[in-house]
């Protein structure tokens, strides 16, 4: 299965060409440029260097939420024009699955955030059963979703992760923005063991939404472009603002 | 720090900007297309969309070796060119130890191989200790080498690994394009516990050489470009012909 990853969620823009067991191509970018400006032009850079015709791809991945409003959109958008232009399936990945996936197989909590404002996270809280190698059998579902990603105070998450890892004894693993932004905070409140995720293993990357995407495709998880529409996991501060103005 | 890191030691081309936690760029691509030909426009690429003044970069790190003979020249000479363009400092990565940190604090036997022909392979066995977070102590190294980077056949490197594997405990994980090509042949002769890791971390990408580099870096491992040279850990083709033929 040939899959076109695009994460465009947070502050990095990331695209991966993905062919079964092989990532042929992968391009991230974390810089102040919008996304608006970088994706197209990446998605382009990766499909020549490739030779890549679109026409051979089998489905396209999209980090489908929670992040950045804008970049959700915009990956969003791009994803299904190509999806509708060329009559391929999406596959929609839950941002922090996608992260997540850049821990593959850790036992540890592994634990992926967002930065939300206001000490606020959208976070997720997952491990990885034992790896086995693929016999005859289809795989089961190698990542198991302890907490579902969600937006959740970071005092509040600290609280439930001291428990967890009290009652596992596993070792907690922060990733993401947020793990970056809210580290005093996070500091101050976890009491059980735990670690950062380093630079490269860290941020957003399409070649993790590939594979998390392939998994996904497995187990059925495919929808038509018409369908696939971003999970911002809260409404928006336009729609906020409009909701108490309308409640005044 | 900010680190330029080039692995063109294997099939992909990779090339990342890493400054201090974050990664700014990494661009990596599979594909048929000689190094030659990919890796310099690669870096051109990602110089323009970061807007990258390669005079502000402290130091570029390459895959220095083991790999492919051809692979590792191209990379070498590119890190050197602009090493010495730029009177930059070079960081040499083994190519395992940066292949390696793709399992960044992994408790497994840690296993990249990198096919060399003939039912042999470039392996290096590693794991991580626990990996706290920075306190005002540098930290030590988190690279456990528990066999350095050698030449090895693989049904020895097996035999190596189950007595491991029965000593320690630990799973065995296995990556690098040899673990692909000789999946048959390690199917047959492990039988300790061990998976292969997924596509988005099974080949060489220049994050992971970046974040090596900067730990070695900590460890004052930096060399000017004219000392710099590639580890090839065994004589080339060209070589092994010209010798057998001076010795008859």
């Amino acid at each position: 299965m040939k899959i076109l990853a695009i994460d465009s969620s947070g502050m990095p823009a990331s695209v991966a060409v993905c062919e079964d067991g092989t990532l042929l191509a992968e391009y991230t970018l974390n810089f102040k440029r919008t996304h608006s400006q970088t994706l197209v032009p990446m998605l382009d850079e990766v499909r020549n260097m490739l030779e890549l015709d679109l026409e051979s791809i089998d489905a396209i991945a999209a980090a489908g939420g929670p992040g950045s409003f804008t970049g959700l959109r915009i990956g969003s958008a791009a994803a299904k024009g190509i999806g509708l232009a060329l009559d391929k399936p999406l596959i929609h990945v839950p941002t922090l699955e996608g992260l997540a996936y850049h821990f593959y197989g850790s036992p540890c909590l592994v634990v992926p955030m967002i930065d939300a404002r206001n000490k606020q996270v959208f976070a997720g809280i997952y491990t990885f059963g034992q790896i086995q190698p693929e016999k005859d059998t289809e795989p089961e579902d190698p990542l198991r979703v302890i907490c579902d990603q969600t937006a959740i105070g970071v005092a509040q998450l600290c609280t439930r992760l001291n428990e967890l890892a009290q009652e596992s004894g596993k070792t907690v693993l922060l990733l993401g923005d947020g793990a970056h932004v809210y580290r005093d905070l996070l500091e101050e409140q976890l009491t059980m063991p735990h670690w950062y995720a380093p630079a490269h293993l860290s941020q957003q990357k399409a070649g993790s939404v590939a594979v998390r995407a392939a998994d996904l495709a497995r187990q059925g998880k495919l929808e038509t472009a018409a369908q696939h529409r971003p999970d911002y996991l809260r409404v928006s501060q336009a729609e906020r603002v409009r909701a108490q103005r309308l409640g005044q």
